[in-house]
């Protein structure tokens, strides 16, 4: 077991410490027991996860002396629905999971929304543990307290802020995920690098990230995204200021995410978006000459796209129905320089604008 | 129209107001566009009060300006499940409802529950009015942020807290609803006179409330009852531990609810309770001598049951698994007084006993 790098989270609903590290999978029931205290625990993965890490998971609680029950869930973003929310409640129910229950997420961002939303819903709030075993959900969604499932009528349109109690990340689950789903987790880290650590920027942009980089390099590279969110989230919880921010890339990378039918990544498609807003921005003037570029081939470079072939009407559509817009105006994240970001309300007529300036421009 | 009585309701999340009236249904776009200013609003209702006051609603809405959709769903606490509160959500965001939307519950207290857990959901969590036209949801769950709705395995077991922006009751309201719904929302009155207020019980056992009682008479009756329940609520939003003691008469009531398949009435099983749990607390001398008669002949005045035929042994097991239960004791709420009462913590073994001493023992 390598070094174990924990980073404490305090806000204003709850404070938590989020443990990186390689091999750390096997100390989840002493950390859930000390830290939570649970008359009884339900596991939530999924079929890609579960066959890998649920036993190991269960017999960690167990000896920790909890009661442990497991559900395990059809794998994938089509399964984020109120029907799978359902059986994860009715699972805690049948486990007789009390008020002083918990709910562990052991999976991707999928599993860790679900199980997260359950928590926050069953008996109107129990704790939940978060243990991500993909790279985009270790630096991104399972800290935070973002909780969502799907409707039929858009993404992540229904939800709950729930911080979780405790974030076990062990990087040594990053090496069986497939090329592709680790380097998706990549597209947040260089969004995390534009807006807060320029350091990280430099990095990113010499050495691309892979699954098989030494344990403690991307224990390291973890711990500082996840402190990046936390500096944002434990100022703006519930995203009234500050933590719009994070949606830098997003308008339009969730707007491609929806127009591709979700078929690209959301890493892969914030990817796009950063280089997109990047160009528009540099366009405008408002941000300094070279960003773009040096967006692109940090981006290259970590194996993602720049650019898009969608239409650029289709984008503005999909982007126009996201929920953070308000009234006729958008909500825009605009990066001036590496480290430093500004939030713009656009008209809908100048996010046109800003979206045919940005997608679809490079050979 | 009679005289308006606001009640002010401070709580740690939200601060609103309680307009208690006769005839003030039409006042309500005004209210909520001075209230909220929401972009748009979605009316949620359901097949019994729709066609009495949804018209009345959405025309009022409109007059204040407010661009208004509205959803019917059907009557009765058998579609309080998540198919339904998928409905809301979907009729939500085909609405276009933004964070700055609206969702205005008209009806009983499912309608309540729902809509609320809708709103505490949607995007997150956007804001809610509550319009109670029932007497129970007047005086109770229309006030102090409880939401749910039922599982398989139970009812209630999944929610939020969500406290209303603004809850306009209409007493006018009352004289439409079939007299047993209507009697039924006494047992949280009388609860609430032996939880706080030794003169609204004695006013209670002198005069029985009907739906035909002079106007301004109910208005203060349902404003006196707002008034205790925020006492608690203000202080205990989220159920602590004064707020516990808003559970009188309902670890057993909710059992018999239970065991009656939710045949009979929660008012009625609560007024079982409060009964039951008074012969308890005399007969165990936790209770001064002749209270339990003092509560049965309020109850009896009032049209509603004092006692079960239901088996001990199935109220146990319905009490037993209800969600305040952490491990193996009972949290019970211990009438002692007419305006004093108490929690005792109590074993399985001690709650059996109380059971045995309390119900099924009046001829």
């Amino acid at each position: 077991m390598s070094d174990v790098i924990t980073v404490h989270v305090p806000t204003p609903s709850r404070t938590y410490d989020v443990i990186v590290g390689s091999g750390i999978l096997d100390s989840l029931g002493d950390r859930v027991a000390s830290t939570c205290h649970p008359d009884a625990v339900l596991v939530v993965t999924d079929s890609n996860v579960g066959p890998l890490y649920l036993q190991r998971v269960v017999t960690s609680l167990e000896k920790a002396g909890l009661r442990t029950a497991t559900l395990t869930i059809p794998a994938g973003e089509q399964y984020k629905r109120l029907v799978t929310f359902g059986a994860i409640l009715e699972a805690a129910a049948q486990a007789s999971l009390t008020r002083d229950g918990v709910i562990v997420a052991l999976g991707g961002g999928v599993v860790g929304d679900m199980a997260g939303f359950a928590a926050a819903s069953y008996m109107r709030g129990i704790e939940v543990v978060q243990v991500p075993t993909t790279l985009l959900a270790m630096v991104d969604s399972s800290v935070g307290g973002k909780t969502a499932i799907d409707l039929e009528s858009g993404k992540n349109l229904v939800g709950a802020f729930l911080q979780p109690s405790l974030v076990l990340a062990d990087v040594a689950c990053l090496a069986t995920l497939q090329p592709d789903v680790f380097v998706d987790g990549i597209g947040e880290i260089v969004k995390h690098g534009i807006l807060a650590d320029a350091k990280l920027f430099d990095e990113l942009a010499e050495h691309p990230l892979t699954q098989y980089s030494d344990a403690s390099y991307l224990a390291r590279i973890v711990a500082r995204n996840v402190e990046i969110k936390r500096d944002v989230v434990s100022t703006d919880e519930k995203e009234r200021g500050l933590r719009q921010t994070l949606n830098l890339g997003h308008t339009i990378g969730h707007a491609v995410e929806a127009a591709s039918g979700f078929t690209l990544g959301h890493g892969h498609c914030v990817a796009i978006g950063l280089c997109c807003v990047a160009r528009a921005a540099e366009a405008l003037g408002w941000a300094e000459d070279g960003l773009s570029s040096r967006i692109e081939s940090c981006i290259t470079a970590q194996g993602l796209p720049i650019d898009t072939t969608i239409a650029s009407d289709d984008i503005i559509k999909y982007a126009t129905h996201d929920k953070k817009r308000h009234g006729d105006v958008v909500n825009l994240v605009i990066p001036s320089t590496i480290g430093g970001v500004g939030i713009r309300l656009v008209s809908l007529d100048d996010f046109r604008h800003i979206v045919c300036l940005g997608c679809g421009v490079t050979r």
